[in-house]
């Protein structure tokens, strides 16, 4: 969980609520009971904690560490590609060591987000009931701890990972043959993001595409990929399912719930987006990709 | 018509047959009865002709001019995006004015491939029974001749185009808003070509999202736009129709064919490709974007 200061050519905000941790939370919450993992800093606002809980998230697992919350400071360009990052502060996040509270561990679906691959493996160590998994990673880990992640990819049902990352996990332009090589590192599903471009599906039943819902206009894209797979991750504990149909479908959810949140600053959308709102845009989507 | 050479990551050719027109002609010949409207040199090789005649393609409107045939080479880096010219050699297309043949004007689908918008009228002009046209156009052109090309613009019922070049034509980065320009300019129809990310068809109908078929190996993306458009047209031609359901299915068509254009050197694998395989491709299209 973070305070990130974001400039867009559309405007900007500064230490707005941010994290992977949030962006998912708050996206899976719409579909199912969620529960957070993360660690802040003394400085981090109450409202943000009673903001949460408000939305039914469990925020037991949200430690108050001596010391400032992780910031992030970025600004994009006007193709929206790409975050370009001015400043990152580690503060409290350096030292963490996610501790899953009690009654966490019986949760059915559990969604790492990107962090060093050593304590996703450390959470997930402790979910012994965990049915379906699922991780997020960054170019950082595969350049700093490939071996480890690999090791973590092979322990997830799913991994979500963006298309330039895929390239460089497996050192191949293609994205066929590097969704089949992770793949073979153990998980059933690999959903490759590629932003404005939509998503990836590969499993052992082949492949699925799905489109980008097109906006008008991107205003931030901050959090898209995070609550991508955690509204793909909520849906699919609603569901209560996972062969490769019901993540066709999950992934279609992710897709809804992101492009809300691309269309305004940080999770601002997101932060009051309901079911019927999303609900709306899948069939949408369906209308979009519809050709026979 | 061209003779291009062409260098990838995978391999070269030298002096294979290539240019808009044959791209678009042999792809539109998989459905329908074809005439091509280009210019050659004397040192075309006669068998490039017979070929397309063997196709069924009327070659009647490709003129032997004193001179060389048009040259193009290029080459592609590892990720295949963008071809990098190293030489174009216009010759004989540099005052090619193109005549329309006896018995090409009752014509009722026309493409305009990629040239000067004022050449792209005159032939339209000539064209008195044309029911459905399109026209496709290059950066150089909304550089160079923008007037005029809006002006090409507005005479036709479809638009291809690639994301960059609607960008730059509409000086917006979002698709949405430009190719609801483009539609003010007179079309029925824009098609946004994005090469490995598919293509985006808008109409006042809304938007359709068409996957693009996932490769192992991307060889050679030579005239994969052009073909593309040529089997799209192709098919309208074929299904005498032009209503917004029948241009996705258009759409996904050029998409099939586009991509086995793709998966080898020059225009080679388009030279045999049946239209069983196209269905297959097809078939395979849809299978990859269902999730209802």
């Amino acid at each position: 969980m973070a305070l990130d200061d974001i400039r867009t050519p559309f405007g900007e905000v500064k230490k707005t609520l941010g994290g992977a941790a949030t962006y998912a939370g708050i996206a899976a919450s719409i579909f199912t009971k969620v529960g957070v993992i993360a660690v802040v800093g003394k400085d981090f606002p109450e409202e943000h904690i009673r903001f949460l809980n408000g939305k039914g998230i469990d925020t037991r697992g949200v430690k108050f560490a001596e010391g400032r919350t992780f910031r992030w400071s970025a600004y994009y360009e006007y193709d929206m590609a790409q975050a370009h990052t001015l400043k990152t502060e580690l503060n409290v996040f350096s030292g963490f060591s996610p501790e899953v509270p009690d009654g966490f561990s019986g949760a059915g679906h559990v969604f790492l987000a990107n962090i060093d691959p050593k304590l996703q493996m450390h959470v997930l160590g402790q979910m012994r009931d965990a049915r379906f998994t699922a991780l997020d990673t960054m170019n950082f880990w595969i350049g700093r701890s490939r071996q480890r992640l690999t090791e973590a990819i092979g322990k997830v049902d799913a991994v979500f990972i963006n298309d330039a990352e895929l390239r460089q996990l497996c050192g191949t332009h293609s994205l066929v043959k590097a969704a089949k090589h992770v793949l073979r590192m153990g998980p059933e599903f690999v959903v490759v993001k590629k932003g404005e471009h939509g998503a990836l599906l590969f499993s052992a039943e082949g492949a699925f595409s799905a489109p980008a819902f097109p906006l008008e206009d991107v205003i931030d894209p901050t959090g898209a990929g995070d609550s991508f797979a955690g509204a793909a991750m909520g849906w699919l504990a609603k569901s209560g399912g996972a062969d490769e149909k019901q993540v066709r479908k999950a992934v279609i959810y992710g897709t809804a719930v992101a492009s809300f949140n691309a269309e305004h600053f940080g999770a601002g959308k997101l932060r009051g987006l309901t079911i019927e709102e999303v609900e709306e845009r899948v069939r949408r989507l369906a209308e979009l990709s519809r050709f026979e």
